[in-house]
């Protein structure tokens, strides 16, 4: 079901009753784009990773959320979902609240429409929403405002703005009708579209005339003014509707925090932190700190990339995005759930709608019931009570670029072995040809760039390393301006924190196939040429991506 | 007429032939946002507020443009008009190309959805674009992937990723329906959609059995593969077309430049601004450099809101909104011309589409008219041949926030009066009650906040100005931590270098009439609180602003 502005009041209790009673909530984000510049690069660290994305991702817009409740009948085993996409756009409810300047990336953009993403419904209809610090900003400065109106009607000599000669005949005609409201001749009168400095000393001409008259009131109106009799709603009562307007969409996110039951995404970093700095509050600085903090408000998180990864899923897919899963899941050894969806709340699988969030999130599901009939077998329901099995990837979140290791929200993150790969600096003139012939006695490699002289190369044959530990690392042959270290050494050497700059890499995809220069830096340090994310304009990284 | 890259090659050679053939041309723009909280000042200098907007407002994306097209009939003297409505997305045409970031200010995007701005159309069927900086990169980036491609070729012992097991037998699937192309049994076939490495695997495959078979094609597509008979397009004139497809909008920029027609936009500062950066070269770090630029690229420009700035005019009228000089221009002592518009490509009065480009650009045109008969009465047909009144008007900018001055792309900028204003420091505690208490002697103040602890006052009685210096400066009887400064005094002091940093003021209207804290700074540099621009989410600040 789509959730926008016009229905979610009406929609949100059903929405808490559902996710109270959920066995699990699926989830999936679009973005306004992927990164800034400061990609993650394959051999980054777990926390290196978070920090770029703090850093590179987080000024994109949150512009839709699907979540996807699914409750399984205890008798039967059988699933029920329903499942609501929301349409999200901080539009600021008033002139105190926040307005948001966010990012957007071109190929991200494009990607959505081509995907039927209905932009014009997200800016007309989207449901605003404020994290927590902006709503108790927005709760002060409502505060300070009313008090300072107070004190202005206090005040015994109020300032007065001079008329100027060329609008005495404006205001006179304005005040004029507004008298036919104060004698009672009329119930409302509109004054014509002014500039808001006339419209302000309009205001002030009545101000002064009708100080000690009481139930008229007179205000701005598409462009003009509007004078009608009446009491202006009591302000905290305005202020608090306003606040909750405010906060709209937030309530959801929090409250399946509060409910703290199992959420389930597929490659969920990116949402999870989107989730966190837009709706609940900002992201810390330190990688520990965000841990903590992502556990603290999910309890229980399962990301069923991360079960894709594993040897045994792995060699029996074809590839890890939602749309190969599926298919791949259609047929043995695999199963597909059956799900009983709720009319004109859910999906049936023929919908193919993939990037709609609402979609994803109830593919996400059917995946997930689908590999956990994969990893145990006896489960022919998939339930996730008493799963032992699930249990592995429980509060484990899949890095896209680095899907050896993973965040793991309770304990230290994986430290898999980076023994097969090397840092090399080389000249500005090399290319990828160039590297590929220094390290082509040691078989073939995978070519990560750093920058316009640096990269990191890694071994298929990963037993060759210790040959080129001997043949290249600190070797006088080889060629001026180019040196190669192990990863080991380089971290040791120059400290693990790799600073999360953009990355002015060469063009190159990841196997290095062909190459590209970035001659000149861009005057615009928003517009990244040639940088690695450039070339996969998907919005959730869903490439199978293999590091040797 | 709208053009999009659906008609815009077909359209182009019109386009080229109207401006050749134009008396004059109109202009207007929409963006996705105004400032990043860079806010021009009442008091800064044209200077400074260039530094801001080059700054602050450059970032957004230019979405829309208008172009109004005027060619006065010489025999008749009327005016025959064609308007051009563009809608313009960066959307990268290929890998090479920059993958554009762009920020937009929320309330920006709201107020252009109420206007009916079609975001949806934007983004499907933009019209690409290209600065000349970045078209001479990417024709660079292109040639080095050639050459590239060329050495590739060349090589003898090319690098081979090994087959991983699992993909073994859809790599040999695939390459069972690639032999029926080689072996001449299907004309094409396709390959199931599989991840970017297995396309990869597939490919080198292909390369590696059919090294010397000419006259196939393998390439990716739907995210599967096609193989087909055929031959590639010529690698330079693959290149050479879509590098045209890429500059595609600049084009017409360039041509309007090229020609040096006059060019006329309401409150045009903005959009002559992005006009350059996007579509022709970056602006400039040193302000009399962008002057010069501005006037070698558009030598004759006319500000209509400068125009209307004029007190002859400005005492004739109630707003200089378009819409509000309409009003006032279809009543005497105006005339409306009467404009021959080509049937499809242009407008009549009564389409009112306010905030389109096109309709606002053919409406600035109307207004230009009708102020020429104003300004010079005895030129009936409102010709700009020979019109003297309007060389006044020639290569100034009007600034919005300062019309009491202007920028002057030929001369030095005009350096009006400053006496009646004063800068006031004060503790963070303060609000505008308390400055206008402070000023309350010497009659009424506009207040514009620079900060939450700085403001400029400014005196509606400019004769009160000695008083002040006499009372307030230097007083030692003023309230601890308050300073009250004159403006030559401050800037002297101080130096005239205010720094284009994000006001954070509080918050309160020009007038000061209201109230609201800041009162902590916001996570997100982006997302500037309570700052003066969110308060007018027009994309023109098009709203009667008088300065004391």
């Amino acid at each position: 079901m789509e959730v926008t502005k016009l229905n979610f009041e009406e929609v949100f209790p059903d929405i808490v009753n559902d996710i109270e009673n959920a066995s699990f909530l699926c989830i999936d984000g679009e973005f306004t784009g992927l990164n800034n510049g400061h990609n993650v690069n394959a051999f980054d660290t777990p926390a290196e990773s978070y920090l770029k994305i703090r850093a590179g991702s987080m000024d994109f817009l949150f512009i839709q959320f699907g979540l996807s409740i699914f409750t399984q009948d205890e008798k039967t085993g059988r699933y029920k979902n329903k499942t609501y996409v929301f349409y999200l756009f901080p539009r600021p409810v008033n002139r105190l609240a926040p307005d948001t300047r966010f990012l957007c990336q071109t190929s991200s953009i494009d990607f959505l429409v081509s995907n039927n993403f209905d932009f014009n419904k997200l800016f007309r209809e989207g449901i605003p929403y404020l994290n927590s610090s902006d709503e108790s900003q927005l709760a002060d400065a409502m505060e300070v405002k009313r008090s300072y109106k107070a004190n202005q009607v206090k005040d015994s000599s109020p300032q007065t703005i001079p008329v100027p000669k060329q609008f005495k005949s404006t205001i006179d005609s304005a005040m004029k009708k507004i008298d036919q409201v104060v004698n009672g001749k009329e119930i409302e009168v509109k004054i014509d579209k002014c500039s808001g400095f006339v419209r302000k000393l309009i205001y002030q001409t009545f101000e002064e005339k009708y100080k000690n008259v009481e139930g008229i009131i007179l205000k701005s109106e598409g462009g003009g003014m509007l004078c009608k009799k009446g009491a202006e709603d009591l302000m905290e009562e305005k202020d608090a509707k306003e606040l909750a307007a405010a906060v709209g969409f937030s309530k959801v996110v929090r409250e399946i925090s509060a409910k703290g039951k199992l959420v389930v995404g597929h490659n969920m970093l990116l949402d999870v932190c989107h989730l966190v700095q837009r709706f609940l509050d900002p992201l810390p600085p330190d990688y520990n700190d965000f841990k903590e903090m992502i556990h603290t408000l999910f309890p229980k998180i399962i990301d069923t990339k991360l079960i894709c990864a594993e040897d045994a899923i792995k060699q029996t897919i074809n590839g890890s995005t939602l749309e190969m899963l599926i298919d791949t899941m259609s047929k043995p050894p695999f199963h597909l759930p059956e799900i009983d969806g709720e009319e004109g709340y859910s999906y049936v699988l023929s919908d193919v709608k993939y990037h709609n969030a609402g979609y994803d999130a109830f593919i996400t599901g059917t995946v997930f019931l689908s590999l956990i009939r994969a990893i145990d077998p006896d489960n022919k329901t998939s339930s996730i009570k008493n799963c032992k099995p699930i249990e592995k990837y429980m509060n484990k979140l899949f890095l896209m670029k680095a899907p050896d290791t993973c965040m793991d929200l309770v304990n230290p993150d994986p430290e898999p072995s980076r023994d097969h790969v090397f840092h090399v600096t080389f000249p500005k003139h090399w290319n990828a040809n160039n590297i590929q012939k220094l390290f082509s006695p040691f078989g073939s490699t995978q070519l990560f760039w750093l920058s316009d002289t640096a990269a990191w190369v890694s071994l298929y044959q990963r037993e060759e390393s210790h040959k080129v530990m001997k043949a290249l690392e600190n070797s006088s042959k080889l060629p001026s301006g180019v040196t190669v270290l192990s990863y080991q050494r380089f971290i040791r050497e120059k400290g693990a924190a790799i600073s999360p700059r953009p990355n002015k890499r060469k063009h190159g995809n990841e196997n290095a196939s062909e190459e590209g220069k970035r001659k000149k830096s861009s005057p615009n340090d928003m517009r990244i040429l040639y940088s690695q994310a450039t070339k996969q304009p998907s919005l959730h990284f869903e490439v199978s991506y293999f590091i040797c």
